[in-house]
């Protein structure tokens, strides 16, 4: 008999913070692959606050989720049947498995889903998801090719403690920068400082980040990496240096606006410090992904770079709660719902 | 004797619209150039939004005019006394006279102040204060190394009728691209389009610029030059495609707010759009002004690039009201003060 698949719907689009009547839990039987498809048994998901945007109608750079369709997730699965040559059973994936226990992928979804055979000798399943993942990819696409840093310079990072932050920063030491992270409360700040080595962090939950930035750059600001927009980006702005850079990787405080999104007052400081915003979208570089994993699995290997996963043990029905973590500021590093062994 | 040299100076600083309240006449004896010196003969200042910024106390791209200083102002002058070989009496040059009459520049002002011998067969005097000028150097590098236009991509320039923005468009049509104007009044707007040759050209005081950019950018916008800020910025942002630049220039909307800058509450298309937002301040490419001023110079000549210049003819003492005509939108080009022929 197969197996029953538990599966997280999107039942109607969120105002504001997406509670329990966004969602709906269905179950179904698991099919069997065709030829060249395979099926996934999920055994982790990865919680992102893009996922958030994604709930959202409208035009952004991938579709919204469908109202009735099983949402969206990155994640990491084993596979437990397969008519591909390419992923043979026990072998463990990283793609889109969405939040359910088990996806079928077939032929014509493999290649576009961006399924990938994952190594573990180069990182645990959540390790998989954190550095090695798309946060992690996004931290390194993001650093490297937007914000070009440079040895001596200073390095802004909000949501310091989260997935893209921990990489974001810990990447822009091994680089020869000054790194000073911006986090929630004063565990997460003294971790960051600690154990990943940034050169301090602000607590934006104590105290104001415009003293912080004023005690901790004291040369300015050359590159910030936004993930949570709002205030905190303004006040960066307010101490960029010339030809600063800027990435708009998120905007976190924003995402649960009921009201419009806050622009940045202080845009204007990029005219007189001929600085530059950009945005990035992490699945441009999913060509590139193999040479950035390849050199982040030498600084986990190496003990450069450290990661932490705020893993929760549970079912598909624990993931609306769990989203909400992201949304209070209550993970702890990268957000993962793991589901199986 | 000695001619008498009227000045206009910063009286306090303004709050909103600079009113009369913000200048101060004097009147002194003018001076002889000491060695390496020269003594100019103001013909013509130019009148420019950046004057604005320059009003305000605090940090920016160059220091606030301080309070009982002669205006600053870019213009044209003549050389009327000389103990410099490379300015004789006689010759016109480019440079910062300020809001006076007569300009005496030391020895050790001449290259700190910019002071350039300008070529009367390239342009006319407000030419050069207009394409060949500050204006046209902002529009010319802001244009190609910010915007870097591609033929066939489509630009978009806010105040398309004033000095930069004609030089932004004419150029861009120069370079390949589709280009279209925004621009306050049918008049300008037609200017735009049937003297300048634009493709088209949004009146935003008739109808609403999210309308015209429907209809006259179906592809969408690559390079947008803002020169205004505000709502348009905003509505220009909805519109953008991936990996545009949008080059912040100014945001005359934004200079007389007496509450915070509006910030561009759009600005996560940025995101969605791997675009990116990039401020420009022309001093910093004072290096390479002959290059640009050779190119345009070829343009004007060979009838592709056209100037329009507002010219006001009066003295001085004319200057606080006819600035306040770039702030209402009054003037219909380069806006030119002419104090002598």
């Amino acid at each position: 008999m197969n197996p029953m698949n538990r599966q997280i719907r999107l039942a109607q689009r969120p105002v504001g913070l997406p509670g329990p009547q966004c969602w709906q839990q269905t179950e179904e039987a698991v099919a069997q692959p065709q030829e060249g498809g395979v099926l996934l048994q999920t055994l982790a998901l990865s919680l992102d606050p893009a996922m958030r945007g994604w709930m959202n109608e409208g035009k952004s750079y991938i579709p919204p989720v469908g109202i009735g369709e099983v949402m969206r997730a990155g994640g990491i699965g084993r596979v437990i049947a397969s008519r591909n040559e390419a992923f043979p059973v026990g072998s463990l994936v990283s793609g889109g498995p969405g939040v359910q226990d088990y996806c079928l992928v077939p032929a014509e979804m493999i290649k576009r889903s961006g399924l990938t055979r994952i190594d573990p000798r180069m990182g645990s399943v959540s390790q998989w998801l954190n550095v090695l993942g798309m946060p992690g990819m996004t931290g390194y696409f993001g650093l490297m090719d937007v914000g070009q840093p440079k040895a001596g310079e200073t390095l802004v990072v909000s949501g310091a403690a989260g997935a893209v932050g921990q990489t974001v920063g810990q990447l822009a030491k091994i680089k020869g920068c000054r790194v000073v992270g911006i986090a929630g409360g004063a565990a997460k700040c003294e971790w960051v400082v600690k154990e990943l080595g940034f050169d301090a962090c602000i607590d934006y939950k104590s105290g104001t980040v415009k003293d912080g930035l004023k005690q901790h750059c004291p040369d300015g600001v050359d590159i910030y990496f936004d993930n949570v927009g709002g205030e905190i980006l303004d006040t960066v702005l307010m101490r960029i240096n010339r030809k600063a850079r800027i990435i708009i990787c998120g905007a976190i405080s924003q995402y649960n606006n009921t009201s419009a999104v806050q622009g940045p007052k202080n845009y204007l400081s990029l005219l007189v410090n001929r600085a530059r915003m950009e945005g990035i979208v992490v699945f441009d570089y999913a060509p590139r992904y193999g040479e950035a994993v390849a050199e982040m699995a030498t600084y986990l290997k190496d003990g450069r770079m450290k990661s932490r996963e705020d893993v929760v043990r549970g079912t598909v029905a624990d993931f609306p709660a769990t989203l909400l973590k992201l949304f209070n500021g209550e993970n702890f590093g990268k957000l993962v719902l793991q589901l199986a062994d």
